[in-house]
This record gives C-alpha cells, structure tokens and sequence, in this order.
C-alpha cells in the first residue's frame, strides 16, 4: 500500500492533557501526521517547546500578555507565526492549510473556533464537550450543513462510535454511558460535605485536567456526556443511560434493535481515543499497554446515585428542557468549578449554584448563537454573584 | 422504505434446538424470510409438524425408515416433496430456491451438505462448527473461489463477527474467546472422575442440544470453537486466547491493532445470533429479553484450566498440527461423546479416548476432501475399538 499523505493537524489547546497526549501520538506517526498549528490559553512556556519541536506554521497563545514571551522565543523560526487572543483562535481553526481540527481546549471557549473550524470545511475531533453541551443543536446542524464529519475524542463516545462503525443501517436503540463513579463513588451527602479540593482532583482510574476531574468527582462529567451524546449521534432523551463501572474498562455500549449491545473496551488511556479520531477510519499501531482479562478478573456495575450526585440529575433535566438550559447548566458549572478550585465553595454548593442558576436563568427555547452567548455571560454572571453573596441555594 | 423480498432459507436441522430457535425467528418476521426447505436427522415427528405451519418445497429425513411415515403424513401437501437420506440433504442444499443454507445439523454430518451448498454459490449461515475444525481450510478456500458469504450463527463467532463489521481495513490483533466454564468450572480431575451425564447436561447458561451440552461441560466445546475461528477470520494460531466468563453476557472480544478491544453481549439467547445471521447486514427488530446491568452487577474472568480440562488443550494442539489432525480431533470427541451418553464410557476417559486417536490415526499434512472423509472413519473405527476395549488411553 502507498503511504498515504499526512493529515495536516490543527490542534487547539495542545498544553493541556489532551493536546500532550494528541502530540505524543503524532510524534508516534510522524509519516501521518503534521501539525499546522498549535494553541495554548496560558502556557507560554510548554507551547515554546512544543513549537519548536513540530514547528508549526502558526501558534496562538490565549493570553494576549503573552504574546512577546512567545514571539521572542520564536524569533528564530521564521517559518512560524504567532498569534494571540481569542479571535486569533478562530481566524486560525479556518485556515486552509489543515485538514482536520482537534479542540481539546477547556469548556465554553471552545465553541466559536469548533464552529469556525466547521464553516471552513474542517473535520473535527471534538474533545471540547462543552462545544455540544451548549450548542448541540446548532452544532450538529452546521456539520450537516458543511458535510465534515464531526469524530468524538472522549473516551465513552468514541466507544460508541466505534460500536457504531458499519452499523450506519441498524437504527440505535439506545446507549450506555459507562461513568467511573469517580473518587467519592459510595459516599453520602454528609462526607461530601467536607472534602477538599485535593481529594476530588484525585481520579481513581483517569489522569486528567482539573476541570475534568473535578466534574468527574461530581458527576458532571457524566452529564455533561449525556448531553454530548444527545447531539452527536441523534437521540432522543430517552435512549440514554448512565451505569457505573468503577473500573473503567468498558468505555460504554449500544445497544441495537434486535437487543444485540456492542462494547468497545481498554485500559483507560485517553492516546486510543485520540489516536482514533485523528486516524479514523484506520486503526494505526500502538504500542500502548494491552489489556488483560487476569489484571482484571471483576468488573462491577451499580446505578449511579443521583440523589447524592445531583449534577447528573440536573444535567439530565437541562437535557429535557432544552433551549439554552444546556447552556446554563454548563456556565454554571465552569463558575463552580473554578470557585471550588479556589477554596470559594464547597463540593456540594457546586451542584446547588448550578441549581440556582437553571431556576434564575431566563430560559430560552430555540436560541441563537447570540442568545448561547448572551446566555453564558447572564450566567457566568448570576453564578459569579452567587459565589460572593456565598447564597448558592435557588 | 419498500420492503424487501424475503429471504428463501435452506435449514438443514430444523427439529435441533437451532433449527426450531431458526423458525422461531422467521415465524416472527413472515415478510422477511420464507423456509423453502427443511430437514430432520430422525425426529419425524416434529418435522411432519413444522412442514405442516411452513409448507417449505421440500423436506427432508435423514433416517430412511422414517421416509413413508413423513411422506403419507404430507400426502395432502402436495406442493411439499418429501425426501430421505443423506445423499437427497446434499441435493437439496444446492437447490436454485434459496438463497441461504442454514446448517444446523450436529456434527461431521454438516460438511458434505454445506460443500454442496458452497458449491451451488448459497451463502452459509453456519451453526454446524465441526465442518470448519474438520475442514476449515478447504471450506475457507470454497468460500472464497464461490465469492459466498460464510456467517456464523454460534454465538462467540457471531459477537466477534458483529464487531468487525466496518472494520474491514483493520487488521485483528487477536480475539478473545468467552467461555461459561460449564457445570463443571472449579472441580479437580477428582471430583471430574465420578460425574454422571445428568450433572454433564445441566449447562449453567445456555439451553442447548445433548452434544453441545457435553462438549461445553468438557470445555471440548471451546476448543472446537477456537479451530473454527481460526478458519472463520484467517488467525493465527497465537491470534487466539479463550477466557472464562461465567455469566456468559460477554460472548466474545476482537483486539485491534491499536489496543482497542471491541466486544458484543447480550443475554444468552440464541435466537440473536440466528436472526443475525439470517438478517446480515440489516438488524431486525426483536421482543428478546434485554440486557440489563442491574441484573449481572458483577462479570468475572479466570484462565480456563487446561490441565484438568485436557480437550481444550488438546484442541489446541490439533490446531497447531493442521492437516487432519482437526478431523482426528472431531471424529473421536463425536464418539467419546456418545459413548459417554450411552454410560459407556466416564467423563473423563472422553478426553483420554481423543488423546489416544490422535495419537494414533495417520496424520496427514495437506488432506483432500476424500481424505478428511477417510481420516474420519477410521477414527471413529479406532475410538469405537478402544471405546469397546475399555482402553481409552494411549
């Protein structure tokens, strides 16, 4: 078989555990991969190394105060060019020299350069679940309209989309989300109540950003993934189930409508997933541990506790609700989170904030994409008020 | 959608417990399938019932002596020729009327019918595994030169089978066989000595034929199923690992070349890998029970014990010899097996009467049909010998 021609990479958000772990698998195959373009929102100096190391032809550091940290560092790279801001994200993720756009930068930022990226013709390995979560609908109607395939990076549903694979004539019946339960799996409201910052950033099974994490401890992340899986593969509420499988091994099923279920499986390693939406339709070699059946002799399954886990409740019900309730849900969240990081509110009053602002929120039910980002700012703002009144209760 | 023109399906063993699964599932989708012919080894009975609801072209009974009581019982049946013996089943495999040839008969008696059937340009739906560990070369080189499609109906194959759809450019790494274990999962080579055929029948899991019932208590079952995938997705023989999985949810895994393993599960129902089978590519619709997680909260995993269980390994190694050895394999197990049901011989000594054939039937490195035919009557000469005899090892 002839080599094929690389596939040129833009990858933004490349300093975070995404963006590492995508660079480590284009670094593994050098003849099928080039990166044209790399962005970081702050971290100047791993996207320095990182730009001299695949020597890009463009990188975008979010934060404009930045800007001449990089550009000097640079200086003797002609070939690259640097950007900086917002806006520059978006110019960038359009550009005609790439083929494919992974988006693995952090929550809401990620939506404008995924929807410029797709205007532009460009593919998307979508790691930026926040993208669907707030603009599903939108979303998945400009894919359709600019006919780019739209290949999930998370780990459940590029589980799903690969059980998917050669079944495009066999209807789904439903889907089940597979969730870690994360490091407070068992406990009641009343532990909750008291852990720290530094306990919920401890993942049992997954090594991940901050943000992930502490919605992974939540079980946000896993609503947030209902609501992702809602868009990408065209479901009704009612076809999505969340099982917890503390060890992480099957990364979700479909089930079909002759009850058949297929599973895709592995040892938790986000390189696969990743591997696969940049190499997809191929499988490319790894070298990535095996799993084994004897390292694992159990796994478990139990329902997860949405009683104790509110965020799953709540993200499920912002999914029923629709509109820009997604939207709010997920602004909501990001200001929790962030809060929590900074010692500002406790574990609980996350979910409570973001109860809060799904009640106060204006909702509306066939929004814009200026009333999404209208919607953003009026919560960022309702809950970052919360946060100072220390009222996170409706 | 229009809908499609049925199906016209040979079932060849449709008083079995896969022949009457079969009628099950094309009772239940009349548009979809319509049984053109059918055929019984001996249950006159049955058959004389099943040509009566489905008025297939023609029937057939193997057994001779039973051809006039089917024959008078059809008289008023005239569109519905009545036929007996072994040589009529391969005639009617290779009739023009159908479109697929369901081999559900037990044992080396599928081979010549489904060459037939090959021959005559029929896809397979394969439910008789011994015609690939007797013959999988010639077969799979069959398959190929008539361009037919070979779809397997046991359930391992057909889960392994379901998840390699769409993944045609993707190499396997290796699959992963499940095995219940049987009844019999945990004993030592003592407790096995004094097991009574009662205890040997009583799968855990599955609800199926005497034979087949036998050969998973003796994990023979598996090791039958490993040479069959051998041939059915062109592995290596170091492609094949074979797991134990009591709850039999799982029923088998494919490894990718990217460490990405993809499994199918359901309850185990065999009516879904029929249907499946049948249906290929198109899933249709079922009211099987589903799955659910709540129910099986916990799957296990253990190495099968090839020391005290010696088919598996043996099967094993009869694989890794090729030729006839396969054939050797089959032919004795068929007689220890009825041997045993007919208390001839312990539960135990059914392994050491296939060890000693296979040590001493003529091995043969690149058999023709005529010499698979030949390798399996004299084995079954020296397994009936030693069977008589009362000594079962070599």
């Amino acid at each position: 078989m002839p080599t094929p021609t690389p596939k040129r990479v833009t990858l933004l958000g490349s300093t975070g555990s995404i963006g590492t772990q995508a660079l480590d698998v284009m670094r593994a195959h050098p003849t099928r991969f080039t990166v044209t373009a790399i962005s970081a929102h702050s971290n100047a100096e791993l996207l320095i190394t990182q730009a001299r190391e695949f020597r890009p032809a463009v990188v975008v550091i979010g934060d404009e105060a930045k800007y001449e940290t990089v550009k000097s560092a640079l200086a003797q790279q002609p070939e690259t060019e640097v950007l900086a801001g917002a806006a520059a994200l978006a110019e960038v993720a359009a550009r005609p020299d790439s083929d494919i756009v992974l988006t693995a930068m952090v929550g809401y930022a990620g939506l404008l350069p995924t929807v410029a990226a797709i205007r532009a013709g460009k593919d998307i390995a979508l790691a930026n679940k926040e993208t669907l979560v707030v603009a599903g609908q939108l979303i998945t109607e400009l894919v359709q309209e600019y006919n780019v395939k739209l290949l999930p990076v998370d780990s459940e549903h590029s589980a799903i989309f690969q059980c998917l694979v050669g079944e495009e004539q066999n209807p789904i019946e439903k889907i089940i989300l597979t969730a870690s339960g994360g490091p407070f799996r068992g406990r009641s409201r009343a532990e909750l109540a008291t852990v720290t910052k530094a306990q919920a950033l401890k993942h049992p099974n997954w090594d991940m950003g901050a943000k992930i994490t502490i919605d992974s401890a939540s079980l946000m992340n896993k609503g947030l993934e209902v609501i992702e899986a809602k868009w990408l593969f065209g479901l009704r509420d009612d076809q999505i189930d969340v099982v917890v499988h503390p060890q992480s091994i099957i990364h979700s099923l479909v089930q079909f409508e002759d009850g058949s279920l297929k599973a895709q499986l592995g040892l938790p390693d986000m390189k696969l997933p990743i591997q696969y939406a940049l190499g997809y339709p191929e499988r490319l070699p790894s070298n990535f541990p095996r799993f084994n059946f004897l390292a694992y002799p159990q796994f478990t399954f139990e329902e997860p506790d949405t009683a104790t886990f509110r965020n799953l409740a709540l993200a499920f019900e912002a999914m029923r609700r629709g509109g820009n309730a997604p939207c709010i849900l997920n602004a909501a969240n990001e200001v929790a989170v962030a809060a929590f990081l900074r010692d500002e509110i406790s574990f609980l009053e996350m979910s409570d904030l973001v109860e809060s602002c799904l009640t106060k929120v204006s909702y509306l039910a066939t929004p814009s994409l200026d009333d999404y980002m209208h919607t953003d700012q009026e919560t960022r703002r309702m809950a970052q008020t919360l946060v100072g009144s220390g009222t996170k209760s409706a």
